[in-house]
């Protein structure tokens, strides 16, 4: 359910598999010949690159997308592939020359044929230059898929070695008891019954044995790739699964995840993030790391939140507004919602909504969203601490983001630009400035309006569809039909809603990602920011303008009877029932968050990767044999071809971002909306699991400290968040004019005489010429005098309605009620974010001893030397350490950081 | 004026004296005999302890400071001074054993001879130790200061280099080409112009010379020391000066730094700061370079505050309201402003108030503290820009704050607890647990309110005081005393204000450090962490409780005509001048910025340091010697002892944030605050530049990234900012009635009309028996129906005197007003946040380019060596890389970090 970090380490796999994860050598494993290793059985193949055959009696060649990759970029992308645990070492990386920049890349060939065999002596070229930094490739072209070629890597032990030097990976080397338990006895007992308690909730990785031990600093990774999807040359390039649901598989990593992980029976407990991040590196470790945080934490919020909508169920018959407008004592007339077709009606017809509003509408919102509000905050504490824990458990506390490469489409972009410039100048253009871009920057804000402007139509849309059927459906004379009205409109409007949300939702990330491809942002890291920038945008405004529209605009500029406002003439303005919009809202966000993650998450997520596999299947079927058959005799590497390639986090975060929305946006006017998520939520990671390990090839490992652009959307949400649920408990609650009678005009201090306050007077006789029911005595009595909800003046002041001097005192107080709010609840958060510190106290020490450990052996090492250094003279010390020298093996020595034995150049 | 760091780099030396500084070798510097160097005019003094001497025929030794010290903060602290720099190089630091942990220092010796002894034999003891880490040490007792011996300490080269190692400060290798200039010609020509522009603000120490060669990373630095002053065993610790004003010396950094820094007819340069950093060491920097680029935002600010004032004096003749109370046609009588003993006034009497109102109550204003708002976070931005460019240039990037040790009283305290705990349990105490630190906090709560309680007591009886004598004033039948009551009551009630805060601000500092001690804090960060938090609050509510009053209570609550509200009794409650209490609140808070910084930064700053050195010098000269003669046969370890001990930044950056906060808070209604801090700044920063370089003992050098709780004070200051300035305008001045007049009540749409609508009416008859003037014939016609400012009911509506409507939309007005003007605001900080990066992309890229620099010169250096590797077997390799390896050469290799050849150790 969550992650387990506190317990030991993450990297200690399940003892019966122990002596094989860290004892597997290639001798041993001959007899594991599923297209694992190279045809000699000893070396693994660690990568594959698959690339179109024209087979004279095969199947055609599979379509290739035009999309440009030099090899440059796949260079890069399989330099960053270094990752060496033991044998699990898979990765290969040329070295990144100058000279290997694209030379013919702009060169596109034009008719097919050449396009082959263009593409074929690039296949060579690239190959070649493999060979050279050292590593082994074999060719398989001869496979049971037709069409496809496989070029297996195999990176030897000595290139792993020297990339993970080079990349400053950390090593295990001494080991050292970690002193977490500086607790008292009794303490100790404590936790170790807690420990105890929650055993089960443990996976059965090991992981939660108290070892006490941990390497001093360990394991290589390796970094990110998701560029080599689709290109002229190649046509994937992905690292290989292990092998699984084998019995007699040796690999039992990926066997583990999936017992243990990837699995809907153990969705109560913890997830082994430390054999996620193992098989798929750190930045998918770190998902599954936030994505169970947040699943934990959402247990609390949900408590809170059942017991908030419970105190709404246990108190709705103690509430006196609504006991006064179901009273039949108190039956007041009320006023004709709409001119002409619409009658007198008694207010004690609103008992229903009156009541249900109060499950959603009582003091306990107001405090469940200031909750909210500091459990978004605590959240976000406790991730950078989860955070700073894994960083150091997985080694990551010295780690920089590697500085990013161009993108193979930003340097074709310069590179076209320069060849266009050449015939002009003699200026080497090295970037694109911003007049290249503005085309593109245009494109962005006007795509990015109109989409926006979609969605408002949409929304706008939906609104009349709404006003139109009930004015139609009212005015029918048919009373079931005018019983029902209120039921169907809303739920035909709110699934309406919820389809076009789905459809744009898609519609939106298609577009986002074209915008962002035609901005050609320089580097990968840009590219991802942008693309979630804009995406995040456009399925915000998607997913919560028609939430926004209930809580806020909707039944605000109304009119009163006799002058009701009206759109297009003849449709009046929307109002919402007696209890306030609240109501309404919370069954619009109900029906979205749940429609959703229902259809969204679930059906999508699940249906549509299964459908793509069987089309790919299909499609390269062709009829040649059969499927069991095949299964069986198909290599590693075959099988993972069929799989669907991986594309990324994005989607996975963003599903979850919008539901964070939902869950603290509007949770003053939904307090279930944290259990929806949390049971979402169980299903959510066990999917996720499962389609990591069984549906999607294997994503290259990537490394991460941190979840990046996310945490900052996070950030961003919870603020917004604190001012709309201010603006939602003073403005769609009634909370505000409730405590101002209570307070300013209650006769006695209590509710009592509230809903006779907030109901204005109307003489019906100021009724315009045309505009007077016309069905005056359906009530079986004249009405001289009706009422309806606003703050004006009676008919007998001096300004007869016009806005009240109440109005504005209720105005004054839910503004300042928001000022307070805010104010208060965002330096709550503040607090709470000074509070509890960024980094683990266990940690922090942790660490502190871990450098004064160093030290002790730097010292030790140095004691021996320090009276050879003591008796040269101080002029050969300046040599070594002065400023003038500038040869290359004082550069080495200064890089060596500690290492301080300078005597052994001399 | 401000810190120049884009050109060049900081540590390049005025050309004379260049060759100076690089080649200046012991040999040849014999000549500079005055103190710097041993007897034998080789080895440098790097640091100089004091201890007291009982001499027969002396004085009486210095009184000594009961403070503890243990062996073991001298020796941290003297570790921390490595300052190497070429010859430049001091400062020194045995090793930091266990061993070395106090023994004794609990038993505190009885008698004053024992403790001499005591104390002679502590000193014997420690400096054996510093003898055995190699440090070389002259004792000197035979000074011209009688009773107080010296103790030179040098530090060999050796030990330097092998510290700066340990310390993994980096160091000059190979020059780069720095190429920040990828401009067009076009443009280098206009920055070239540009810099020509600006050549004479730059100071004349070649900086600003575009040498376009950096070090690749350079200079050694030397760590913070405030622990020393004050002990038992030693008087003081200090490093030396360099020798200034003496026509023939050769250390010019000191010099320089004399003539181009401290030095006020340089005022309107750059300041050197690299020079600054140098001699100082980056913490210092730090604070002058932070010091610079506040003093640079201010330009602009002030400029568009004094176009603020400039507009608001020009409209002055155009503002309508004013125009309206001044025109003798709309002569309104208003009521008395207490009851008795006032009469009715003329309204056009209060025509010079509301002239005067105008300048700081108009619509510019609203605009000023939106802008002031957004400066504010560009100034947060500027500052990350540069902090994060001169972490840069002075090699700070790769630079972690290392682990804090405790401090010694915090050791002494656990010491005592073990001691007392030893006879209970036979539990190891480590530290101090929440009960022990109880009472210490449980006194600091209670003393803070207690001092905050003391300020709401002092400011209450400010108000006290100008309500009584303005109750006496108002009873006394002189008519000329009347007239300048105003004036009067006014400046006294200022002054006082002033002088109470200047007390205040030096008992709050007092109280803060005393509390702070009380806490006993675990490290040395945490000391200043918690001194500097609790002074902010202090002083915070020392300077602006009287502001606050001002703008948000004063003139609030007080009752109306016939009922006004009293305090005790007798004295009403206060209430602003017609114009709104914004003219006031500018007084106040002008009188209180100008009179802090005149006599606080100046007259203080100056005076108190110079006092001091008297004092010091008066003491110990007991008429032995001349002055004259004395200071120059001053050996420079000599001279400094007289000098005042370097006490810290924090009271240098507090005076600063507290102007910050002048500047931000309230900055709406007083537009010229920016201008009055930039003008007190210019003389600030020659002023602290004199004080480090002549007053001062030279200060330990420490090293600093950043400016620590400094920037998030700022923030802090900063966000606070924005919601004040919002109520400020919202409620202090007359912005928002006026434009709810002219867009809701005017019938033209124009002010025309507002001051009436403003005054409500009252009926004379309507006082209460005992409440009406003595003089109803003052204004020489009998009165029926008088006005006040406030939003009531007339006399003959139906609830007469109560708030009408106007007041509650206008008030509804105001609050969303803070709403929009605080989101909008805040948002909009965001954005420059947002849109501003926080790493300059030229030095982003510079370290780029030298990262690259290094893999290539890393790459070179593997090239050869890969060969042989990869004919070794992968067995070999494993070995290497492997996680069973234990032994402590791997370790060494590990932390070696890019050092590969791992062969040599075989």
């Amino acid at each position: 359910m969550a992650t387990n970090v506190g317990h030991g380490e993450g990297d200690l796999a399940v003892q019966s598999c122990k002596d094989q994860l860290y004892a597997l050598t290639p001798e041993e494993n001959i007899h594991c010949q599923h297209g694992l290793y190279f045809q000699d059985g000893q070396r693994r193949v660690d990568y594959v690159l698959t690339y179109p055959v024209k087979k004279p009696g095969g199947g055609r060649s599979s379509r290739q997308s035009t999309h440009l990759l030099t090899e440059n970029a796949v260079a890069r992308s399989l330099r960053r592939g270094v990752h060496s645990r033991g044998i699990h070492s898979r990765g290969e990386h040329p070295r990144h020359h100058q000279a290997q920049r694209p030379k013919d890349s702009s060169s596109l060939p034009s008719s097919p044929v050449a396009d082959e065999d263009h593409k074929a002596f690039r296949r060579e070229e690239f190959e070649g230059k493999l060979r050279d930094t050292g590593l082994e490739l074999e060719k398989d072209e001869d496979t049971k898929i037709p069409g496809v070629g496989f070029v297996k890597i195999h990176a030897p032990w000595t290139i792993l070695c020297r990339e993970a030097e080079f990349m400053k990976l950390k090593m295990p080397t001494k080991r050292v008891r970690p002193t977490f338990s500086s607790l008292s006895l009794y303490l100790y007992k404590i936790s170790s019954l807690v420990s105890k308690v929650l055993e089960p909730l443990h996976p059965h990785v090991e992981e939660h044995q108290p070892k006490n031990i941990k390497h001093l600093s360990h394991t290589f990774s390796r970094e990110k790739q998701h560029l080599l999807l689709g290109s002229g040359v190649y046509t994937a390039a992905y690292p290989l699964h292990d092998v699984i649901m084998q019995p007699d598989t040796v690999d039992c990593l990926l066997q583990l995840l999936y017992e243990e992980w990837a699995n809907y029976s153990v969705f109560y407990k913890y997830q082994p993030i430390g054999l996620v991040r193992k098989y798929f590196g750190e930045k998918i470790g770190l998902y599954f790391a936030w994505l169970g945080l947040y699943t934990q934490m959402l247990i609390p919020a949900s408590l809170v939140g059942v017991i908030v909508f419970l105190y709404g169920c246990a108190t709705v018959d103690d509430n006196i507004p609504s006991m006064e407008i179901c009273h039949p004592r108190n039956n007041i007339t009320m006023c004709p919602l709409c001119d002409r077709v619409c009658s007198y009606w008694k207010l004690s017809t609103a008992c229903g909504t009156a009541r249900a509003s109060h499950l959603f509408d009582n003091p306990a919102t107001v405090f469940f969203s200031i909750f909210m509000a500091l459990w978004a905050a605590m959240f976000m504490e406790h991730w950078k601490r989860r955070q700073m824990r894994l960083n150091y458990e997985w080694d990551l506390t010295g780690f920089e983001d590697e500085e990013d490469h161009p993108r193979a489409e930003y340097e074709f972009r310069v590179m076209q630009k320069s060849l266009s410039k050449d015939q002009k100048s003699q200026h080497k253009v090295e970037k694109l400035n911003y007049q290249d871009r503005l085309p593109a920057y245009m494109t962005n804000i006007v795509m990015m309006l109109l989409m926006i402007g979609v969605t408002f139509a949409i929304v706008f849309g939906v609104i009349l569809y709404r006003i139109s059927t009930k004015a139609a459906l009212h005015m029918s004379s048919n009373p079931t039909t005018r019983n029902h009205v209120q039921l169907t409109v809303k739920t035909t409007a709110a699934i309406i809603n919820l389809v076009v949300i789905l459809i744009l939702d898609e519609v939106y990330g298609a577009v986002a990602r074209w915008l962002t491809v035609l901005e050609v942002p320089k580097t990968d890291k840009s590219f991802e920011e942008r693309l979630i920038f804009k995406t995040f945008i456009l399925k915000f405004f998607n997913a919560f303008t028609p939430i926004i529209y209930i809580a806020f605009f909707r039944g605000r500029l109304v009119g009163r009877p006799g002058s009701y406002l009206y759109v297009f003439e003849s449709y009046r303005m929307e109002e919402c029932a007696h209890g306030g919009c609240l109501m309404e809202l919370c069954i619009q966000l109900s029906i979205t968050m749940l429609g959703k993650q229902l259809i969204q998450n679930n059906l999508f997520e699940i249906g549509i990767p299964k459908l793509k596999k069987l089309i790919r299947y299909i499609r390269s079927k062709q009829g040649a044999f059969q499927e069991e058959e095949r299964q069986k005799k198909l290599q590693r590497y075959e099988a993972d071809h069929f799989l669907e390639p991986f594309a990324g986090l994005t989607p996975e975060y963003m599903e979850m971002i919008i539901q964070f929305g939902f869950v603290t946006l509007f949770v003053a006017s939904f307090p279930l909306a944290p259990l929806f998520a949390l049971l979402n939520n169980i299903i959510e990671i066990r999917l996720d699991a499962k389609k990591f390990v069984t549906e999607l090839r294997r994503p290259v490992a990537a490394r991460a400290k941190d979840i990046g652009i996310w945490y900052n959307i996070l950030r961003g949400v919870a603020k917004v968040a604190v001012i709309i649920n201010a603006f939602v408990i003073s403005f769609t609650s009634d909370f505000i004019p409730r405590m101002v009678y209570q307070y300013m005009y209650s006769p006695d201090g209590s509710m009592h005489g509230f809903v006779n306050h907030t109901l204005s007077y109307f003489n019906v006789s100021h009724f315009q010429e045309g505009k007077e029911t016309m069905d005056p005595l359906q009530l079986g009595y004249p009405v001289e005098i009706c009422r309806y909800k606003d703050y004006r003046e009676p008919p007998w002041s001096t300004t007869p309605y016009e806005i009240s001097k109440e109005f504005w005192a209720v105005l004054a107080v839910r503004l300042a009620f928001v000022i307070v709010f805010q104010n208060v609840v965002m330096l709550m958060s503040d607090v709470v974010d000074w509070l509890i510190p960024d980094i683990p106290k266990d940690i922090s020490l942790q660490i502190h001893k871990e450098k004064i450990l160093l030290v002790d052996l730097f010292m030790k090492e140095e004691q021996g030397k320090v009276h050879i250094l003591e008796s040269r003279t101080s002029a050969v010390g300046k040599e070594n350490c002065s400023s003038g020298n500038n040869n290359n093996s004082t550069m080495a020595h200064q890089r060596s950081g500690l290492h301080t034995n300078s005597t052994n150049s001399f």
